[in-house]
């Protein structure tokens, strides 16, 4: 698979690919040092945002020739198991996933619902490439160990990384005048939601 | 399972109800009558029929809270199945699947993907479980013999009727007002549908 | 004002754009023997047309940018004017317009309300042209005389054809490889529509 | 007209009430202190505001019923002659309208969006009172003086408060049980405008 980083949409980003892909959340979570209270914090809007990128995706789908829609499908079925893992990774951390979303989750939520709605399924496409392959290069960049690990490796999987590579190729086979500008404004969020993750 | 008979909607239907869910086109099909012309015919319709039927299906997803989902995640994994079981028969017959959507498929899909984006979920909820029990009602009616054989098995299943049955739950623990008006329009397409079937 | 036979998308509708804007219904109103029933049976109907006009039109207002919107809110405030013409009208006559739409007349609403929520402006602008100009050219074509003049008069109007123009410029200036798809799919429920209405 | 305190929605709201409708850029403006240059990067972000608000209220008109419309388009034509006076108002003050808005006012505009594509009419026509009874009451507290007199005399004008007093009229005909949530979510959002407005 090609690097993330031969991606136009990655080079022309220029540093915000790095803010919106690192941060001193994953930083602790990598070292083990993050408190299970953040961790547990987190995973509540975490699970808030899921679900709204679950309604992203369901939308991007309907918007989508059927000739192009084998990915969105996998990647919609994955959501919806990765709903019920949740779920269960709270229970079992005795997490409370029923508090109210933080309004930087909420403006992340926002920006995805009303770009579904209004943009044709060009955008979608970038956006959730945008989405996805920061959220991978984010896991990726940290080493398996230590108390999170179940997580690091969950998003830095080889099956995570070929679902990435197919929305990249999808993607990039649609391209249209206002992508980098989309793809930006997805690292922007991404970069506030890792801030938010470690302020609280 | 409990007959779908005593569903309020379907006997508030009245005769409507005999009416979409039985035709000359299924009576051909199933005393092996039909030719394969007009079989194939069909197939194409109902092909653009399911490729509506997905996006419909998709955003009602999008708009159902999370906690309902997951008869709707696997019934969009289902149709998706559906399509490239849809190509391989096709191609299998020697059916086009190129041809454009007749008016009054057109005006079906037109129907489902109107309501799908103005109304809330459980009017979503309940004009697909509309399009699925009258479909399983009418394939249901047929003896599984014969050269269409596969095709009443596929949807007289248990399978299908267990969905169709998760369908009816989550539909009726959310009535509307105008629950009963949308399954009858529901209804009306579909008996439209079986007559273009025949007609041509 | 140039001829909207000059238009290439009228042109290239070949003998559709003479079945989209003549009938028989039209022939009786000009000619005064159409039946005072019979008109306030399309009243009924044409009023549920502008009902969902007005949301295709509100739909459409809200995915163009502001720089182009002139015309789509003059032509908003036009329609909520006609709403209230229409009921006054009604009274005057003794017009019920409580009555249910007719099956071609909900297919068309479909049909626009599905392509408002799908399609970007650019689509929706050549989908108002179309409505509009063609009842433009159905109205222009009677002579302004005998118990309808009034209606006819009211369409065929320099006001509505100045109108009609600022939304061919619109719609000219932003074509789409699928422009003359939906064009003529409007007049495929044009057609249908002045069938229905002397069908009843 | 009843007072907007005397509305449960805005009692309800508590404090947030006032936090919505005050702020350092306000007082700035009534007692004349405020720097021209800040008040143009304000009229940037308004403007921006304005579009989206104007797509917000075409969705809302084009869900709520036909019996109903009447302030929306009302309110649609203001807002329409609105944009065309901050082109002029830009002008005269050499502010430019062409720079990219805010992220606290991109928020804003994906809240409104999104809801608008999502919710039901009576929770769109709460939102639409919120937006504007905050409005209505952020200027009504100032004194009409000064450099910015015109701006405090539009928006605390009895028109406006009449157009106001319609919306409430319709929210308060329409409760659902998420509208005091709805209302809220405005208000955080108008606080965050202002304290923007500021901070620049």
């Amino acid at each position: 698979m090609e690097p993330l980083e031969s991606c136009a949409w990655v080079r022309n980003a220029g540093p915000l690919w790095q803010q919106a892909t690192t941060g001193r959340f994953l930083d602790a979570l990598a070292d083990g040092s993050l408190p299970a209270e953040a961790f547990n914090r987190w995973l509540l809007q975490d699970f808030h945002f899921a679900d709204a990128l679950t309604s992203f995706q369901a939308i991007a789908l309907a918007k989508t020739p059927w000739e192009l829609r084998k990915p969105l499908l996998a990647g919609l079925a994955a959501l919806g198991s990765e709903m019920d893992w949740f779920q269960s990774v709270a229970a079992a951390r005795g997490a409370n996933l029923g508090g109210p979303p933080h309004p930087i989750c909420r403006h992340y939520c926002d920006f995805l619902l009303r770009v579904a709605y209004i943009e044709s399924y060009p955008i979608l496409l970038v956006v959730l490439f945008g989405v996805e392959a920061s959220y991978l290069a984010a896991w990726s960049r940290l080493r398996a160990d230590g108390p999170y690990q179940e997580f690091i490796r969950r998003w830095s999987s080889p099956a995570f990384a070929g679902y990435v590579s197919s929305l990249r190729a999808l993607a990039e086979q649609h391209p249209r005048d206002s992508s980098q500008v989309y793809f930006e404004e997805v690292l922007n969020h991404e970069r506030d939601f890792w801030t938010m993750a470690w302020e609280g």
